[in-house]
């Protein structure tokens, strides 16, 4: 008789974005006339750029010939691709990274969620608080969490890093002693960022502790500080302790065209033995390769006419976060990240939880945003908007809250 | 300090498919001048289908336009996809499949290194030997293998299912308990099948002991045989016991487009929980879906034009198939599968290891195939061709073979 994975059993209620969207459509089945607009899951909004769209069409093209079909694609992911972001993503900002230290893949989701399988079962956690769901999540289903305390919101065996409006939502670190780390700078779903001094005493405690740390850098793109890392790599020490998630998600607009990529450098070993070799293991072994195409498309961004227009996207979302950030506090709200981050945190009003502003923004403003309890304890009495929507809708939708 | 994880230890060697493309970068490296042909790994040749390649600029065109960009994909698959999959590869042959027990993946490699994650730890699985790599290597992960003894080439913790040239390749079904039984027909090696009614008895096994079958579907587009089953689901109790798994790779030569999908039942339910309900989270957790443009791809192989073009393909490595099996016998090989499967299984001549004979026909004939022990220790002794090569380059290799 087969036996389930019971860890599945602590996981708690389904997954964040999944309830969000039940909630809406039962909104918008209920009330087929009203405009809902969206700034809650982090879904980008414009197209992809001109540059990758050529790319695309190019690499089918290729695809359509027997010269140039490609069929499986090298285990690491193509040269092309990893040599472009060795070049763009590490060397022009002074990070020793070699190109065999990258391997591409569908995007910094999976690769968030597939890291920890590296690790033995009974290392200890260590997750901000809010945090984004994956993080957690993927342990639970691999025993490492322990038991889920329903009054506390939290499980028995993770160390939780409290990010708080009296700390900046910079987290602290933590006392008790952890075995993985968990940071992403620029913060989904606070906006925080850390300085490069702030990041380094990150680096060194997992250097003096052994700890590994996985930092998600998908909204690198967003930093216009030069105070503020782009990249974990940018500290020194870190090929000894961390592994670093990118996505082309936030950047490029890729949500549904799937790429990112982790940098896992040959200097992490514990008892003798190479990080760097274990993820590649696990690589070759469950994984095939992000689309030859996609990859394609991905080294279109390293262009010179694709960084223009990378740049572009940023800018224009940028102008959709100071305009929410700038709406919200003329209308008297207290709100929290938006200038090196596509992500505003706002304090709910009136002691609204978060998802009682959730149901009130929802049905009376017909904006949808995500609740901050829905990232950890930490985030209750607060609410992430985020500025991947048009320009229009995002205008319309803080006129709409700001009339509230 | 961080502990990684230990299963990895009892990995052997590197994955089949690496050390081969070490081996033959090893002698084009030495060989400069010499013409390789490669029939090993099972990649296909054939560039995209026309119908496929004009959904894809098709969707291209859309990803450009905000009006019809697409972002994250539904976490089971776009509508479209799951629609015609459920058409035409379940209710056209009688299956009783619902579209929301289809889960769209990049591809049947994934998904078969990723559905033992729903399984608790201590489950028995038992493969066949030979077997496809994939299924052992991703449960040596998870630490549910044992020991691996050398001198027998195999885990201790696993039930290994002989198949040997005396039972046909057909695997007998196993005397010890195995709660997760891996079945691959067309199979993968050996190319070896099964009627439908002897199928129907690992169905009937499997819902007496409470096991669960893991069925690797990834070549059922060659089945021509009416006996023979293209789905698991065609055996009455199947949905009570059985995931499956297929691949758009080997039909419709998407192995560097990447699309796959599994079908977990809802009526697999074991201790009171969904099997389906485990893989829907575990999609949604740790998953953020195949391309949208992949996914368009993929519903113009159902499309009529497409299934014309897509037998074409089947037809053209069939053809290869016929070549070589005939050619090998002619030659006075003992060869098998290549009737029902793209696969070709031969016993190595004058005694030699399988290894032995692919650096026999690597140097001597500068053709590339897959020793069948590393397939297993049952492969000992065996070779795979593959019929996924050019007309041309596949005469020349057997004309080749056949002069030795």
């Amino acid at each position: 008789m087969v036996k389930i994975n019971e860890n599945y059993g602590q996981l708690q209620g389904s997954y964040l974005f999944s309830t969000i969207a039940k909630k809406v459509n039962e909104y918008t089945d209920a009330h087929p006339e009203k405009k809902i607009i969206r700034l809650g899951i982090g879904d980008v909004t414009r197209p992809l750029t001109g540059s990758v769209i050529s790319s695309l069409h190019k690499a089918v093209d290729e695809m359509a010939d027997e010269k140039t079909f490609r069929g499986y694609a090298p285990d690491l992911g193509y040269d092309f691709l990893r040599h472009a972001i060795c070049e763009n993503d590490y060397r022009a900002r002074g990070c020793n990274i070699d190109e065999d230290e990258i391997f591409v893949s569908d995007g910094a989701k999976p690769d968030s969620g597939n890291i920890q399988e590296i690790f033995a079962e009974d290392n200890r956690i260590a997750v901000c608080d809010p945090v984004y769901p994956v993080y957690v999540d993927s342990n639970v289903m691999s025993g490492r969490c322990g038991t889920y305390d329903k009054s506390t919101g939290r499980y028995d065996k993770v160390v939780y890093m409290d990010c708080t409006a009296e700390n900046g939502f910079i987290p602290s670190i933590p006392k008790e002693s952890a075995d993985i780390i968990y940071l992403c700078f620029p913060n989904n779903p606070t906006g925080a960022v850390v300085k490069r001094s702030e990041l380094q005493k990150w680096v060194d405690h997992a250097n003096e502790t052994g700890a590994v740390i996985i930092y998600d850098a998908a909204y690198e793109a967003y930093i216009k500080d030069p105070d503020i890392p782009h990249s974990i790599y940018e500290c020194s020490g870190a090929r000894e302790c961390a592994i670093e998630l990118h996505s082309f998600s936030k950047n490029a607009g890729f949500t549904g065209l799937r790429l990112g990529y982790a940098v896992v450098p040959k200097d992490i070993k514990r008892g003798g033995v190479s990080l760097r070799d274990l993820w590649a293991r696990r690589h070759a072994t469950k994984y095939n390769g992000a689309p030859y195409i996609v990859q394609r498309a991905g080294e279109a961004v390293y262009s010179e006419e694709g960084k223009k227009e990378i740049q572009g996207l940023i800018d224009y979302y940028m102008d959709n976060a100071a305009y929410i950030l700038g709406g919200l506090k003329k209308a008297g709200y207290t709100a929290f990240g938006g200038e090196n981050s596509p992500y505003i945190w706002l304090a709910t009003p009136d002691g609204m939880t978060s998802w009682e502003f959730f149901d009130h923004l929802l049905g009376s403003a017909n904006v949808v945003g995500t609740p901050g309890v829905g990232f950890g304890s930490c985030g209750e009495g607060f609410f992430r908007l985020t500025a991947f929507g048009s320009h229009e809708n995002t205008r319309e939708a803080v006129d709409r809250i700001c009339k509230l």
